[in-house]
């Protein structure tokens, strides 16, 4: 079978590298190029091969169907509209188009959510690793009607460092992640939190979102923990996530709260949930965890990718 | 100057060992002995002494002003007993005497809240390590009636692998901790949580606690990040912490968020809030960061003795 | 095509485990049965799928053409006995039946160096996971009479911890592990040393090995260093090992030495050396680097038994 | 008492920050000032205290009665020897004036084998921190005369991250570390190299050193596992050790090979050795562990200025 040939922008990152290795594997795909500004000229050993890496602009853009866009939030915007210009479309991992970041309009590729959306979309917002697995928990119960009007919805998550990408930072020397762990961005993560919220917005919820991100001392992996006030206690803990979520492949629904491990080199969400008890409101607890790098990031884009070009959505991704 | 005899119940685990060390390193205090069941007739190497350890059968109990239990949940209540009976006061690191847990009337030893209560006490109940991370943060807020009547507090601690104990288990392994994260006792970790209840009823609180401890691949230390609906907004964020935390020895108020390297070694708590945006109702995002074996249990422990023994409250405390 | 029936006795350790993952990816392999005594009766979470483990006497030893074995060492030598009884031919993991440990006249399963005596063997001795990183490295220089009479190899190896199993150990704790290293069983480790002493006699050489194992913070993987004197230097350093591995599909050849992540999660063996200079003797460094529970197991497991029922070397294995 | 002042050149990286901390700490000397070239102009938390750093230029050298220099290789040697101008003595940490690195002369820092020389030097050179936990472990048995000529001793090292400095560079970041373990500087590193030879040459060694540095996912510590040749058996495998460092107060000597945590935060050299079995020639198998910051760099730097300033050798140094 012919392979389409899709190009990756943004190759020398976590993510970059990651959908590289995806598409280097997929049966339907075949990368034409792959950019890395500052490595240009270099090659990378990438799922056993060595990949040339080109500067963008000598990046054949008007040569393959699809542009997948790793470059970095803000820069990544300009590229994609270049991509689209040469007759490509785009899937773009960075913040720059998504929900809630003053560019609304784009189809958002949270997948399982919008997938008419996305199939026919020439540009698709890749979602946030957090927003990802945060949203993929809350949107049975917004559905479904059971968070009450004016709740407040509390989030905490804890990623894994490649979250913070590859560029060399101090604060993210083995050194100083080791045996630590810390809350950052506390009320000022406003890129994933608008991004959430308005996507929320967007789905008919009124509900306020608290949502504090953390960085874990793991190489990968995203957990949320997000209590939610209920409208009416559940009889079937489980019920809203089974019935939205019944035979999606990259869902799973769990009796036990999930693990990193659980998830890490999959393109899953794995969901649980318990209720409460004690408390005057009826509340949830509900656990979700993802590969930042896969479910998070390039995983979801190759998912995405499948549906744009009219492939198997499942085709060349790791359950 | 004279040392005052105390003894050890428990000397195996993470806090028993830490408790002889802190006792060694003392001034004021000596350690009589250590007791262990399994390891009895062995000795153990902690401060750079060894230590012999006895029987419990065989400890001495008449011999000591004070005794420190880390005997597990359940066993340590009638060792305790017997060392009142025997003259000796008595410091119960276990969760048997805490409040919430069936046996009320006993001083609660959360020091910086308590001092009265702990100077003249028979027995003090340790607090827990999840509690004294929660609890200290939460307290400037009940006290000055900053959370309205109702309210959701929710939560979320995560702990190094030394709060599990040092019981070979399967799931504490190496391999089985590394590169993972996971959440456990969702809604069922009833021990801390109806200490945490129970305390802040105590204080006045009507508002309703949500707490998800979570397993860090890291061997010490706890983070709690805790979101906090308010009656009104702040002017100065870290007012009520300033204003009750005055001169306080072992606590450290912060404009940025803590981290577990900031406290670890070090008996202290550490704790920051910022005001979070977009919400109906004013919140606050509090965190909070103690090293469980020292603040969390074992540092807090000889402090609680210092007050009781009449002793600088500081003595042989790290900070 | 039809699949052969195979089955683990012994499924509830680390190389237990990836054997059962390995045969149910296998594409030529089924899982007709998966023991494990103390979990007898439960099920196992494998690969995606629940496996039923069963007591190893309600294996249906006679059922499958081969049996793995990865029973603890002493106890399996007698469940391949009973295997070949009824009629299957085994591979046994454990140290039982390998070369230097009291039981010559196994075929040795280091399978680049023993293809023929492998493919025809009812029973094949699996190589430990120390001695498969260091055979396979010394085995050029010692075929090529490199290494003088008489000379000294000094071997050091460091393993991650799945190398010591998932029996509960105080001193597997991740809290014990953590930030630690240290050599261990030094002077004593005779099991695996017999393994290789016994090994490179049969292979003629008539040199001494010195081999130190250490314990490292990381849950896969194993790294040896070997100091090697030569009998003259060589002009090309790697020309040994390309000349002997040529067109190995498990064996990469590496101009820099190889990291633990370059083999993870793949049956391969990763191996390098550098010339030393300012020696009288001529002197190699080798490193070489396998995955402890792939190549160094389970892995190498299945290569030994691809060649015995006439598959393909590589079926089921990921490089 | 009067506390003599000292300065620290480099105060940002991660030897300058300990000697910070142990000279806020000690009990005799007082922190003049303490530089950084990017970081000039802010402060930094250390032992408890916000510490100013200025630029190199600003530092008052001529106030000061001693220098300690932990500025990078090929830097220091110009400041010590302005320091030396104006006034004040020096202990330099870097390479540039160890032997072996085209500047002899220079009083060798390593405390235990060369207290006359250190105490009345006005520039000593601190020893490497690989050469000090392999130069403490072999210099015993060099001057009892029992490692053969023309012997080749194999050394590997291992050590945490924090030996590499605290220069952001990607392979040192969290996510390139964890999991991981390699060799480096293969065949490469004759910085170290050097020092060690031409201090084994200096004692009348006549053998060959082979020496291999490994990275470990670890923060801090060295551990070195040592292969050496003998020239007789030894009845008390220990004896050349316990007769070298008897009530040495800085080295510990074990029956046990050490780990890494025997002796982080400590300023210790903790060594073990064993007899090795079916050697033609008689073998040992030494192993030394220190902390990389501490004896390893700070520790044995104010140690060493202790000598030269008359105080106890012990002063401020954590045992």
């Amino acid at each position: 079978m012919n392979k389409i040939p899709v190009g990756v922008l943004g190759a020398s990152g976590y993510a970059g590298r990651e959908l590289c290795a995806l598409v280097l594997r997929h049966p339907r795909m075949s990368l034409a190029f792959a950019t890395a500004n500052e490595q240009r000229g270099t090659t990378s050993r990438i799922a056993g091969r060595d990949i040339g890496l080109v500067a963008p602009e000598d990046a054949a853009l008007g040569d393959v169907e699809l542009v997948f866009s790793a470059l970095p939030h803000g820069a990544s915007k300009e590229w994609i509209a270049r991509a689209q210009q040469a007759g490509a479309r785009g899937v773009d991992l960075s913040a720059d188009l998504r929900p809630g970041n003053g560019c609304e309009g784009i189809a958002y590729g949270l997948t399982e959510l919008n997938r008419q959306g996305i199939g026919n979309a020439g540009v698709v917002a890749n979602p946030g690793c957090y927003p990802t697995s945060i949203l993929l928990a809350l949107a049975p119960l917004v559905q479904q009607g059971l968070i009450p009007d004016g709740a407040v919805v509390v989030a905490n998550s804890a990623s894994g460092v490649t979250g913070a990408g590859n560029s060399p930072k101090r604060e993210m020397l083995f050194a100083e992640v080791t045996e630590d762990f810390r809350a950052y961005g506390v009320g000022n993560d406003h890129r994933h939190l608008n991004e959430m919220r308005s996507t929320l917005e967007s789905w008919g919820a009124n509900a306020d979102l608290v949502f504090t991100p953390h960085l874990l001392p793991v190489a990968r992996g995203i957990l949320s923990t997000i209590a939610v006030p209920l409208t009416r206690p559940l009889d079937d803990v489980l019920d809203p996530w089974r019935s939205t979520y019944a035979a999606e492949p990259f869902v799973e629904i769990a009796a036990a709260p999930p693990s990193l491990r659980d998830v890490i080199h999959r393109n899953v969400v794995r969901i649980s949930a318990a209720q409460l008890s004690g408390t005057r409101t009826p509340m949830l607890l509900v656990t979700s965890a993802i590969d930042n790098l896969l479910k998070g990031a390039a995983g979801q884009a190759v998912q995405n990718a499948n549906l744009m070009l009219g492939l198997d959505e499942t085709a060349g991704l790791p359950v």
